[in-house]
Protein backbone atom coordinates (compact mmCIF):
# COMPACT_ATOMS: atom_id res chain seq x y z
CA UNK A 1 0.00 0.00 0.00
CA UNK A 2 1.00 3.20 -1.14
CA UNK A 3 1.42 6.38 0.82
CA UNK A 4 -0.63 8.38 -1.51
CA UNK A 5 -1.46 12.19 -1.66
CA UNK A 6 -2.85 14.16 -4.44
CA UNK A 7 -2.67 17.88 -5.11
CA UNK A 8 -5.25 19.72 -7.00
CA UNK A 9 -7.45 22.73 -7.28
CA UNK A 10 -10.25 22.79 -4.65
CA UNK A 11 -13.22 22.43 -7.34
CA UNK A 12 -15.73 19.86 -7.80
CA UNK A 13 -13.74 19.23 -11.51
CA UNK A 14 -11.33 19.39 -13.76
CA UNK A 15 -7.80 16.88 -14.63
CA UNK A 16 -7.57 16.32 -11.04
CA UNK A 17 -11.55 15.14 -10.39
CA UNK A 18 -11.60 11.15 -12.24
CA UNK A 19 -8.52 10.61 -10.21
CA UNK A 20 -10.53 12.02 -6.63
CA UNK A 21 -13.03 9.63 -7.95
CA UNK A 22 -11.03 6.58 -9.22
CA UNK A 23 -9.32 6.18 -5.61
CA UNK A 24 -12.83 6.88 -3.63
CA UNK A 25 -14.57 4.07 -5.94
CA UNK A 26 -11.81 1.60 -5.05
CA UNK A 27 -11.41 2.75 -1.59
CA UNK A 28 -8.25 3.56 -2.08
CA UNK A 29 -6.51 6.24 1.25
CA UNK A 30 -5.63 9.37 -0.05
CA UNK A 31 -4.84 12.78 1.33
CA UNK A 32 -7.45 15.21 -0.77
CA UNK A 33 -4.72 18.28 -1.00
CA UNK A 34 -6.90 21.31 -2.47
CA UNK A 35 -4.72 23.90 -3.07
CA UNK A 36 -6.19 27.52 -2.95
CA UNK A 37 -5.63 29.98 -6.25
CA UNK A 38 -3.72 32.12 -3.86
CA UNK A 39 -1.43 28.97 -2.82
CA UNK A 40 -0.87 28.34 -6.44
CA UNK A 41 1.79 30.79 -7.37
CA UNK A 42 4.19 29.62 -4.81
CA UNK A 43 3.32 26.00 -5.24
CA UNK A 44 3.78 25.73 -8.79
CA UNK A 45 7.84 25.64 -9.23
CA UNK A 46 7.72 22.62 -6.99
CA UNK A 47 5.61 20.79 -9.32
CA UNK A 48 7.51 18.13 -11.62
CA UNK A 49 6.58 20.60 -14.95
CA UNK A 50 4.53 23.32 -13.79
CA UNK A 51 1.15 21.75 -13.06
CA UNK A 52 -1.56 20.07 -11.16
CA UNK A 53 -2.69 17.40 -10.84
CA UNK A 54 -0.17 16.05 -8.83
CA UNK A 55 0.38 12.87 -7.21
CA UNK A 56 2.92 12.13 -4.85
CA UNK A 57 3.34 8.60 -3.91
CA UNK A 58 5.65 7.80 -1.27
CA UNK A 59 6.65 11.15 -1.25
CA UNK A 60 8.05 11.05 -4.92
CA UNK A 61 5.64 13.66 -6.75
CA UNK A 62 4.76 12.62 -10.20
CA UNK A 63 2.88 14.89 -12.70
CA UNK A 64 0.65 14.21 -16.11
CA UNK A 65 -2.96 14.26 -15.01
CA UNK A 66 -3.91 10.99 -17.64
CA UNK A 67 -0.48 9.12 -16.34
CA UNK A 68 -1.99 9.69 -12.87
CA UNK A 69 -5.40 8.48 -13.41
CA UNK A 70 -4.11 5.18 -15.16
CA UNK A 71 -1.76 4.54 -12.11
CA UNK A 72 -4.47 4.98 -9.73
CA UNK A 73 -6.84 3.03 -11.80
CA UNK A 74 -4.32 0.07 -11.36
CA UNK A 75 -4.75 0.19 -7.83
CA UNK A 76 -8.74 1.11 -8.13
CA UNK A 77 -9.19 -2.15 -10.39
CA UNK A 78 -10.56 0.47 -13.02
CA UNK A 79 -8.32 0.08 -15.29
CA UNK A 80 -8.12 -3.24 -17.86
CA UNK A 81 -5.53 -5.77 -17.57
CA UNK A 82 -5.74 -6.62 -21.32
CA UNK A 83 -3.36 -4.77 -23.26
CA UNK A 84 -6.07 -3.97 -26.05
CA UNK A 85 -8.77 -2.85 -23.89
CA UNK A 86 -6.59 -1.20 -22.22
CA UNK A 87 -5.43 0.84 -25.61
CA UNK A 88 -9.14 1.24 -25.89
CA UNK A 89 -9.26 2.47 -22.49
CA UNK A 90 -6.00 5.31 -23.13
CA UNK A 91 -7.24 6.18 -26.40
CA UNK A 92 -10.54 7.68 -24.83
CA UNK A 93 -8.28 9.17 -21.61
CA UNK A 94 -6.32 10.46 -24.43
CA UNK A 95 -9.15 12.09 -26.71
CA UNK A 96 -10.96 13.57 -23.51
CA UNK A 97 -7.56 15.64 -23.23
CA UNK A 98 -7.27 16.72 -26.35
CA UNK A 99 -11.36 17.86 -26.73
CA UNK A 100 -10.37 19.62 -23.82
CA UNK A 101 -7.33 21.25 -24.96
CA UNK A 102 -9.55 22.52 -28.00
CA UNK A 103 -10.92 25.17 -25.17
CA UNK A 104 -7.45 25.87 -24.05
CA UNK A 105 -6.85 29.25 -26.08
CA UNK A 106 -9.63 30.46 -25.90
CA UNK A 107 -9.43 30.89 -22.10
CA UNK A 108 -6.58 33.33 -22.64
CA UNK A 109 -8.68 35.80 -25.41
CA UNK A 110 -9.69 38.97 -23.34
CA UNK A 111 -11.74 40.51 -26.57
CA UNK A 112 -15.41 39.81 -25.03
CA UNK A 113 -16.28 39.52 -29.37
CA UNK A 114 -13.31 37.30 -30.15
CA UNK A 115 -13.89 35.14 -27.29
CA UNK A 116 -17.81 34.66 -27.99
CA UNK A 117 -16.83 33.92 -31.98
CA UNK A 118 -14.05 31.73 -30.58
CA UNK A 119 -16.26 29.46 -28.85
CA UNK A 120 -19.28 29.31 -31.10
CA UNK A 121 -16.88 28.58 -33.98
CA UNK A 122 -16.04 25.33 -31.65
CA UNK A 123 -18.96 24.36 -30.68
CA UNK A 124 -19.84 24.22 -34.32
CA UNK A 125 -16.50 22.90 -35.37
CA UNK A 126 -13.69 20.91 -34.21
CA UNK A 127 -15.42 20.30 -30.03
CA UNK A 128 -18.74 19.40 -31.86
CA UNK A 129 -17.02 16.74 -33.91
CA UNK A 130 -14.85 15.60 -31.06
CA UNK A 131 -17.75 15.30 -28.74
CA UNK A 132 -19.66 13.24 -31.17
CA UNK A 133 -16.86 11.23 -31.97
CA UNK A 134 -15.89 10.40 -28.32
CA UNK A 135 -19.46 9.28 -28.24
CA UNK A 136 -19.30 7.06 -30.80
CA UNK A 137 -16.48 5.32 -29.52
CA UNK A 138 -19.31 3.79 -26.57
CA UNK A 139 -19.62 0.49 -26.85
CA UNK A 140 -23.21 -0.03 -27.64
CA UNK A 141 -23.78 -3.62 -25.58
CA UNK A 142 -22.54 -2.82 -22.97
CA UNK A 143 -22.42 1.50 -22.54
CA UNK A 144 -18.72 1.34 -21.34
CA UNK A 145 -15.76 3.09 -22.99
CA UNK A 146 -13.18 -0.21 -22.31
CA UNK A 147 -13.56 -3.40 -20.90
CA UNK A 148 -17.27 -4.03 -20.71
CA UNK A 149 -17.44 -2.54 -17.65
CA UNK A 150 -16.77 1.02 -15.86
CA UNK A 151 -13.05 2.34 -16.47
CA UNK A 152 -11.12 5.32 -15.45
CA UNK A 153 -12.13 6.22 -19.23
CA UNK A 154 -15.84 6.75 -18.69
CA UNK A 155 -14.50 8.85 -15.29
CA UNK A 156 -12.26 11.01 -17.78
CA UNK A 157 -15.32 11.32 -19.94
CA UNK A 158 -18.03 11.78 -16.91
CA UNK A 159 -16.14 14.78 -15.39
CA UNK A 160 -16.08 16.56 -18.95
CA UNK A 161 -19.12 15.64 -19.55
CA UNK A 162 -19.81 17.26 -16.66
CA UNK A 163 -18.20 20.44 -17.84
CA UNK A 164 -19.40 21.05 -21.17
CA UNK A 165 -23.09 21.02 -19.23
CA UNK A 166 -22.01 23.12 -16.38
CA UNK A 167 -23.22 26.80 -17.71
CA UNK A 168 -19.51 27.99 -16.64
CA UNK A 169 -17.91 27.99 -20.28
CA UNK A 170 -19.02 31.49 -21.59
CA UNK A 171 -20.94 31.45 -24.85
CA UNK A 172 -20.63 27.49 -25.14
CA UNK A 173 -24.43 26.36 -25.74
CA UNK A 174 -25.12 24.17 -22.64
CA UNK A 175 -27.47 21.83 -24.45
CA UNK A 176 -24.03 20.95 -26.72
CA UNK A 177 -23.76 17.32 -25.80
CA UNK A 178 -27.61 16.79 -26.17
CA UNK A 179 -27.49 17.42 -29.35
CA UNK A 180 -24.56 16.18 -30.70
CA UNK A 181 -23.65 13.50 -28.45
CA UNK A 182 -26.63 11.86 -27.05
CA UNK A 183 -25.30 8.98 -25.85
CA UNK A 184 -22.74 11.03 -23.58
CA UNK A 185 -25.66 12.03 -21.78
CA UNK A 186 -27.14 8.44 -20.16
CA UNK A 187 -23.34 7.36 -20.05
CA UNK A 188 -23.27 10.78 -17.88
CA UNK A 189 -26.59 9.10 -15.90
CA UNK A 190 -24.71 5.71 -15.47
CA UNK A 191 -21.57 7.15 -13.97
CA UNK A 192 -23.25 9.44 -11.65
CA UNK A 193 -25.26 6.87 -10.37
CA UNK A 194 -22.53 4.41 -9.61
CA UNK A 195 -22.94 3.95 -5.70
CA UNK A 196 -18.97 5.00 -5.46
CA UNK A 197 -19.84 8.16 -7.35
CA UNK A 198 -22.97 9.34 -5.89
CA UNK A 199 -21.72 8.61 -2.34
CA UNK A 200 -18.41 10.86 -2.74
CA UNK A 201 -20.65 13.53 -4.00
CA UNK A 202 -23.50 13.31 -1.36
CA UNK A 203 -20.04 13.61 1.19
CA UNK A 204 -18.82 16.58 -0.45
CA UNK A 205 -22.37 18.10 -0.91
CA UNK A 206 -22.55 18.45 -4.40
CA UNK A 207 -26.30 17.63 -5.43
CA UNK A 208 -25.90 17.90 -9.07
CA UNK B 1 -0.28 -12.41 -32.59
CA UNK B 2 -2.20 -9.14 -33.77
CA UNK B 3 -2.43 -7.97 -37.29
CA UNK B 4 -0.92 -4.70 -37.12
CA UNK B 5 -1.09 -1.56 -39.51
CA UNK B 6 0.47 1.55 -38.52
CA UNK B 7 -0.42 4.39 -40.43
CA UNK B 8 1.67 8.21 -40.34
CA UNK B 9 3.31 10.16 -42.89
CA UNK B 10 6.05 9.27 -44.69
CA UNK B 11 9.06 10.83 -42.60
CA UNK B 12 11.61 9.64 -39.83
CA UNK B 13 9.89 11.63 -36.92
CA UNK B 14 6.69 12.63 -35.40
CA UNK B 15 4.36 10.95 -33.62
CA UNK B 16 4.37 8.11 -35.52
CA UNK B 17 8.41 7.68 -35.38
CA UNK B 18 8.36 6.16 -31.70
CA UNK B 19 5.55 3.58 -32.26
CA UNK B 20 7.64 2.35 -35.60
CA UNK B 21 11.24 2.04 -33.71
CA UNK B 22 9.44 0.47 -30.75
CA UNK B 23 7.46 -2.65 -33.13
CA UNK B 24 10.64 -2.87 -34.91
CA UNK B 25 13.00 -3.15 -31.37
CA UNK B 26 10.31 -5.93 -30.50
CA UNK B 27 10.52 -7.67 -33.53
CA UNK B 28 6.86 -6.89 -33.60
CA UNK B 29 5.98 -8.06 -37.43
CA UNK B 30 3.63 -4.88 -38.81
CA UNK B 31 2.72 -2.92 -41.89
CA UNK B 32 4.44 0.32 -42.29
CA UNK B 33 2.05 2.20 -44.20
CA UNK B 34 3.26 5.57 -45.35
CA UNK B 35 0.90 8.56 -46.23
CA UNK B 36 1.62 10.82 -48.78
CA UNK B 37 0.54 14.33 -47.93
CA UNK B 38 -1.22 14.29 -50.88
CA UNK B 39 -3.56 11.67 -49.69
CA UNK B 40 -4.09 13.02 -46.13
CA UNK B 41 -7.36 15.00 -47.00
CA UNK B 42 -8.81 11.90 -48.21
CA UNK B 43 -7.80 9.44 -45.68
CA UNK B 44 -8.56 11.66 -42.19
CA UNK B 45 -12.26 11.54 -42.27
CA UNK B 46 -11.86 7.84 -41.88
CA UNK B 47 -9.35 8.42 -39.24
CA UNK B 48 -10.99 7.72 -35.00
CA UNK B 49 -10.39 11.60 -34.26
CA UNK B 50 -9.06 12.89 -37.54
CA UNK B 51 -5.31 12.15 -36.88
CA UNK B 52 -2.70 10.20 -37.21
CA UNK B 53 -1.01 8.08 -35.87
CA UNK B 54 -3.84 5.36 -36.49
CA UNK B 55 -2.75 1.42 -35.77
CA UNK B 56 -5.35 -0.62 -37.26
CA UNK B 57 -5.18 -3.90 -34.32
CA UNK B 58 -6.87 -6.74 -36.35
CA UNK B 59 -8.97 -4.45 -38.43
CA UNK B 60 -9.85 -2.07 -35.77
CA UNK B 61 -8.56 1.74 -36.11
CA UNK B 62 -7.17 2.93 -33.09
CA UNK B 63 -5.79 6.68 -32.42
CA UNK B 64 -3.74 8.30 -30.15
CA UNK B 65 0.01 8.36 -30.27
CA UNK B 66 0.71 8.10 -26.47
CA UNK B 67 -1.93 5.28 -26.33
CA UNK B 68 -0.80 3.53 -29.15
CA UNK B 69 2.73 3.26 -28.24
CA UNK B 70 1.90 2.05 -24.60
CA UNK B 71 0.43 -0.90 -26.20
CA UNK B 72 3.11 -1.27 -28.77
CA UNK B 73 5.39 -1.21 -25.77
CA UNK B 74 3.88 -3.92 -24.18
CA UNK B 75 4.32 -6.03 -27.30
CA UNK B 76 8.11 -5.27 -27.33
CA UNK B 77 8.61 -5.63 -23.83
CA UNK B 78 9.78 -1.79 -23.46
CA UNK B 79 6.90 -1.15 -21.19
CA UNK B 80 7.16 -1.43 -17.49
CA UNK B 81 5.16 -3.76 -15.95
CA UNK B 82 5.23 -2.16 -12.35
CA UNK B 83 2.77 0.28 -11.96
CA UNK B 84 4.75 2.82 -10.32
CA UNK B 85 7.68 2.22 -12.92
CA UNK B 86 4.52 2.35 -15.67
CA UNK B 87 3.59 5.73 -14.15
CA UNK B 88 7.09 7.22 -14.34
CA UNK B 89 7.04 6.08 -17.91
CA UNK B 90 3.68 7.79 -18.93
CA UNK B 91 5.10 10.64 -17.42
CA UNK B 92 7.43 11.47 -19.05
CA UNK B 93 5.84 9.97 -22.76
CA UNK B 94 2.78 12.50 -21.40
CA UNK B 95 5.03 15.49 -20.88
CA UNK B 96 7.33 14.93 -23.91
CA UNK B 97 3.71 15.08 -25.73
CA UNK B 98 2.81 18.53 -23.89
CA UNK B 99 6.55 20.06 -24.51
CA UNK B 100 6.09 19.54 -28.48
CA UNK B 101 2.25 21.00 -28.10
CA UNK B 102 3.82 24.13 -27.02
CA UNK B 103 5.27 24.81 -30.67
CA UNK B 104 1.93 23.88 -31.99
CA UNK B 105 0.40 27.65 -31.79
CA UNK B 106 3.43 28.57 -33.83
CA UNK B 107 3.15 26.48 -36.52
CA UNK B 108 -0.36 28.54 -37.60
CA UNK B 109 1.61 31.68 -37.22
CA UNK B 110 1.73 33.16 -41.33
CA UNK B 111 3.61 36.74 -40.56
CA UNK B 112 7.37 36.06 -40.18
CA UNK B 113 8.34 38.51 -37.30
CA UNK B 114 5.63 37.09 -35.55
CA UNK B 115 6.53 33.63 -35.96
CA UNK B 116 10.50 34.38 -35.02
CA UNK B 117 9.20 36.35 -31.99
CA UNK B 118 7.03 33.32 -30.74
CA UNK B 119 9.81 30.64 -31.47
CA UNK B 120 12.27 32.59 -29.57
CA UNK B 121 10.35 33.13 -26.26
CA UNK B 122 9.50 29.30 -26.05
CA UNK B 123 13.17 28.69 -26.47
CA UNK B 124 14.05 31.47 -23.73
CA UNK B 125 11.10 30.30 -21.47
CA UNK B 126 8.50 27.52 -21.60
CA UNK B 127 10.26 25.32 -23.82
CA UNK B 128 13.56 25.34 -22.50
CA UNK B 129 12.13 25.28 -18.63
CA UNK B 130 10.05 22.02 -20.52
CA UNK B 131 13.08 20.21 -21.78
CA UNK B 132 15.23 20.77 -18.47
CA UNK B 133 12.97 19.82 -16.62
CA UNK B 134 12.44 16.16 -19.01
CA UNK B 135 16.25 16.17 -18.45
CA UNK B 136 15.89 16.26 -14.88
CA UNK B 137 13.65 13.28 -14.98
CA UNK B 138 16.89 10.48 -16.19
CA UNK B 139 17.49 8.64 -13.67
CA UNK B 140 21.28 8.81 -12.91
CA UNK B 141 22.02 5.80 -12.72
CA UNK B 142 20.61 4.07 -15.25
CA UNK B 143 20.62 6.66 -17.97
CA UNK B 144 17.10 6.32 -19.09
CA UNK B 145 13.64 7.46 -17.77
CA UNK B 146 12.02 4.34 -16.38
CA UNK B 147 12.80 0.96 -14.81
CA UNK B 148 16.22 1.10 -15.20
CA UNK B 149 16.41 0.42 -19.06
CA UNK B 150 15.21 1.64 -22.02
CA UNK B 151 11.34 1.63 -22.97
CA UNK B 152 9.22 3.46 -25.09
CA UNK B 153 9.55 6.58 -22.61
CA UNK B 154 13.30 6.93 -23.81
CA UNK B 155 11.72 6.30 -27.41
CA UNK B 156 9.60 9.44 -26.95
CA UNK B 157 11.99 11.70 -25.95
CA UNK B 158 14.55 10.80 -28.61
CA UNK B 159 12.57 11.59 -31.56
CA UNK B 160 11.41 14.96 -29.88
CA UNK B 161 15.53 15.52 -28.63
CA UNK B 162 16.47 14.96 -32.63
CA UNK B 163 13.40 17.28 -33.87
CA UNK B 164 14.44 19.72 -31.82
CA UNK B 165 18.10 19.75 -33.40
CA UNK B 166 16.98 19.06 -36.56
CA UNK B 167 17.11 23.00 -37.91
CA UNK B 168 13.99 22.11 -39.27
CA UNK B 169 12.21 24.19 -36.90
CA UNK B 170 12.67 28.38 -38.04
CA UNK B 171 14.12 30.44 -35.25
CA UNK B 172 14.53 27.49 -33.07
CA UNK B 173 18.25 27.79 -31.90
CA UNK B 174 19.45 24.13 -32.87
CA UNK B 175 21.33 24.26 -30.28
CA UNK B 176 19.14 25.08 -27.51
CA UNK B 177 19.03 20.90 -26.08
CA UNK B 178 22.98 21.48 -25.82
CA UNK B 179 22.53 24.72 -23.63
CA UNK B 180 19.62 23.58 -21.02
CA UNK B 181 19.27 20.33 -21.38
CA UNK B 182 22.82 18.49 -22.00
CA UNK B 183 21.90 15.18 -20.35
CA UNK B 184 19.29 14.59 -23.29
CA UNK B 185 22.31 14.70 -25.80
CA UNK B 186 23.81 11.47 -24.14
CA UNK B 187 20.91 9.86 -23.78
CA UNK B 188 19.70 10.90 -27.38
CA UNK B 189 23.01 8.81 -28.28
CA UNK B 190 22.21 5.95 -25.94
CA UNK B 191 18.45 5.39 -28.05
CA UNK B 192 20.28 6.16 -31.56
CA UNK B 193 23.16 3.01 -30.37
CA UNK B 194 20.82 0.77 -29.63
CA UNK B 195 21.16 -2.12 -31.81
CA UNK B 196 17.55 -2.20 -33.21
CA UNK B 197 17.51 1.62 -33.71
CA UNK B 198 20.92 1.26 -35.48
CA UNK B 199 19.23 -1.31 -37.62
CA UNK B 200 16.24 0.89 -38.28
CA UNK B 201 17.65 4.10 -39.29
CA UNK B 202 20.31 1.89 -41.62
CA UNK B 203 17.03 -0.12 -43.54
CA UNK B 204 15.65 3.16 -44.18
CA UNK B 205 18.81 4.97 -44.99
CA UNK B 206 18.73 7.22 -42.44
CA UNK B 207 22.48 8.17 -41.12
CA UNK B 208 21.79 10.50 -38.90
Amino acid sequence: MHNLQLSYFDIHGGRGEPIRLALAIGGVPFEDHRVKPADWPAYKPSTPFGAMPVLTVDGRAVSQSNSILRFVGKLSDLYPSDPLQALLCDEIMDAAEDANGLLAPTHVIKDPVELKAAREALAAGKLAAYVASLAGHLDPESGWFADGRMTVADLKVFTFTRYLRSGRIDHLPVDLVERVAPALIGHHDRVRQHPGVTKWYADHGVSY
